[in-house]
């Protein structure tokens, strides 16, 4: 094997095929990448984990065509401290790259011994704008579980029917949607992918041209992501992945439309006083004020309140507190590129729907409440009384007042319901997952 | 406790004073910042681990003296997320700090449980320019022990004489030793400053006035560096620090200058090639080409050959071989801000000299030598030759051929040495200590 290539296209390749491989290789082989040279003048780097593959490749000055498995922590590191045109030579293993001031010799692994790339057999054959695919797996990757236990949850499902497709993913406490339409019409088709090989393929697209289009390969277990030049074959989680749509209610008595970076601001500063367990922020949907006031219980180490406006909604009348996780909350803000955000839910105890106000797909964060009838007040933070902040003392004042209003209302909904669920509705606080919170209020 | 002071200005405070907390306190109190509000308008934050103590003031708007002892990591979370004017307010050990749209309340520890920062009795007081201080700890810090049971020689090492003031660090294997001129004489002093309390002396020498100055307050068992607005007090190190002077060699048979840039390239290039243990690198000066070959011994990974420019030297005739551990190498070029760099040197198993060629200090980094007479070739990297590469191949060649000869040599000199010395200079590559190298070099 002989070559001349330049260093900057050498590096890319490395860089992109290395994300195939596990952080903790099993076996040495497995912690090298391959590197093919074919007499069609193309160099190909692949790195892989045995579940996911990729697969890159470019053009190259190929003098003498061969295959060669080299350590890809020492390749890279190498290869990212040289410079300018690279002359490569392989000969039995040992790979001397030459350049301008000087050698490098990589002893090589048997290219033998490199797995081999599964073939996906008679694939579904789908085309995905790059760019959507990107915003797809951005709004969905973060709420797949990363319990490995939870099998097919640690992936996001895919759906296909007539003109639509869907991503979904969640890890049992709240749940990521997007939905988009694709210019031609497919028989329905569903798989779920796992969330590692998302992540590098999202790497992978996130160099893509902004018009580049990645062509899926669905096949029985396994699917590959065809784009110019890099191709990633992960294989598919078997498994009934949830039914999403069943848990994403159909009508909303509230849309409240904020600032994302207010709001996000707002939760940075407070939530470090929620307590540790529960992450527990509420918020008092002040709409006759037209402001949202958000506090954390009252703890050992202090609690805060805060407030910013509403910019617009669909209900006046009574306020509604609600409690939330903050670091979901936080995470949903996070995955929203958008400069406003609306606010989506019917009762303080039903799930709630975040969404971005436009934006290039369809996308929402479904959070599951946590039961906050026993939220201890913030009280201290009403004594003291400064000019400019009266408007907040006196917002949580009446928060607290109101929420009780709504949490005994809601118990009073609630108790409506069969006795049996009682004790679920208590054990809230403990496990605000969604199914049991979906059976409580579902009612 | 009531005031009222700028967020951003607190925010600095808070900073500065948190340096002087540990990372893991063994006591709540520890963990906390004392906050001093005094009715001469001046608020105090600060921080201590018992061994150094930071202490920085701000003129703040104060209605109320008083003292609290407040979290330091919830603290900073939280006034670093807020913004504008902030409004202080204590009362039994609860904070509330007000802010344009919330509050937060953090509740406090006892301040009187708070360690009292140690007086510094009758002692010398000294004057260093903040930004020359600075360079001297940048240029010695990195040379000092990080090994708890090496007692003295985790610290810096000052020394005052006259005119003349010095630092120095060594861990055993490498030394650092910068030294300048100071504006008055002074009685002849030396002390030992903890490597940690100097750590942080530095972040806040970065942030003084290009023109100020340090006043050292040098006591018995602590000291106290000064600043504007800032102050770290922390105790001496007990113990004879070794005499540095008496290691670095008087006369050097080779002086060659090398651009420091080039030189770090290659090292980060090759080093990796370095097998793990000792991380040899040779470097051959061949002075009659003008040019350093830079390698790596031939390992089961591989090895690798690289060269630059002499741009001036001293000597001319034979090549000399130097085995050097790479680590120290690039740590010593990383802590020099000059362009070009000098190494100082005799014979190839006596000390190696780098310095500036140039700067604001008389700044030195002494590293021992690694025996390479059982240093591998890397033959392979001289079969090949490339139009470009063709230059180094025969270098290499030459560089072995020719260490060879330094060694043989270099074992006469040595054979000459009493018997009892040969153990020890067998043992080199183990341990190339500053002590026994010296013994061996020195007769």
């Amino acid at each position: 094997m002989e070559l001349t290539i330049a260093q900057s296209v050498l590096a890319e390749l490395i860089e992109t095929a290395k994300n195939g491989i596990s952080t903790k290789p099993v076996d040495p082989i497995l912690g090298s990448l391959l590197i093919e040279a074919s007499d069609s003048g193309k160099l190909t780097v692949i790195g892989t984990d045995l579940n996911v593959s990729i697969k890159t490749d470019s053009v190259a000055n190929i003098k003498q065509a061969g295959t060669v498995a080299l350590n890809a922590k020492l390749l890279a590191d190498t290869v990212n401290n040289l410079s300018g045109e690279l002359d490569i030579e392989v000969s039995d293993r040992s790979c001397i790259i030459s350049h301008s001031t000087g050698k490098c010799r990589i002893v090589g692994g048997n290219a033998e011994d490199f797995p081999s790339i599964p073939e996906t057999e008679n694939p579904t054959v789908i085309s995905i704008p790059s760019k959507k695919l990107q915003a797809a797996l951005l709004s969905c990757l973060y709420c797949s579980s990363t319990d490995e236990t939870k099998l097919v949850l640690t992936g996001v499902h895919f759906q296909l029917q007539g003109e639509n497709w869907s991503c979904a993913s969640t890890d049992g406490h709240r749940l990521a949607f997007v939905s988009s339409k694709l210019e031609v019409s497919y028989e329905p088709l569903s798989f779920t992918v796992p969330r590692r090989s998302l992540i590098e393929l999202e790497k992978i697209l996130s160099n893509a041209a902004q018009s580049s289009s990645c062509t899926l390969k669905v096949g029985k277990n396994t699917i590959q992501f065809i784009l110019p030049n890099a191709e990633l074959t992960s294989r598919l989680l078997e498994g009934q992945f949830p039914n999403i749509n069943s848990f994403i209610p159909r009508s909303f008595a509230n849309e409240i439309v904020v600032e994302r970076k207010g709001m996000e601001i707002i939760l940075k500063r407070i939530s470090h006083f929620a307590e540790k367990k529960h992450k527990i922020v509420k918020i008092l949907w002040e709409v006759n004020d037209q402001q949202a006031t958000l506090m954390t219980g009252n703890t050992d180490i202090g609690d805060a309140v805060d407030s910013l406006l509403i910019k617009t909604q669909t209900s006046v009348g009574e306020n509604i507190g609600i409690g939330l996780n903050s670091g979901y909350l936080q995470e949903a803000l996070k995955h929203i590129s958008t400069d406003e955000i609306v606010f989506r839910f019917n009762k303080p105890l039903q799930p709630v729907i975040i969404s971005p106000v436009g934006g290039l797909l369809d996308q929402l964060t479904l959070v599951m409440p946590v039961d906050v009838q026993d939220f201890n007040k913030p009280q201290q933070l009403q004594d003291t009384s400064k000019p400019d902040t009266e408007a907040v003392a006196e917002n949580s004042a009446e928060a607290e007042h109101v929420s009780d209003e709504t949490i005994n209302r809601e118990d009073k909904s609630t108790s409506d319901t069969p006795a049996t669920n009682k004790p679920k509705s208590r054990k809230r606080k403990q496990e605000a997952k969604l199914k049991p919170e979906l059976e409580t209020t579902t009612v």
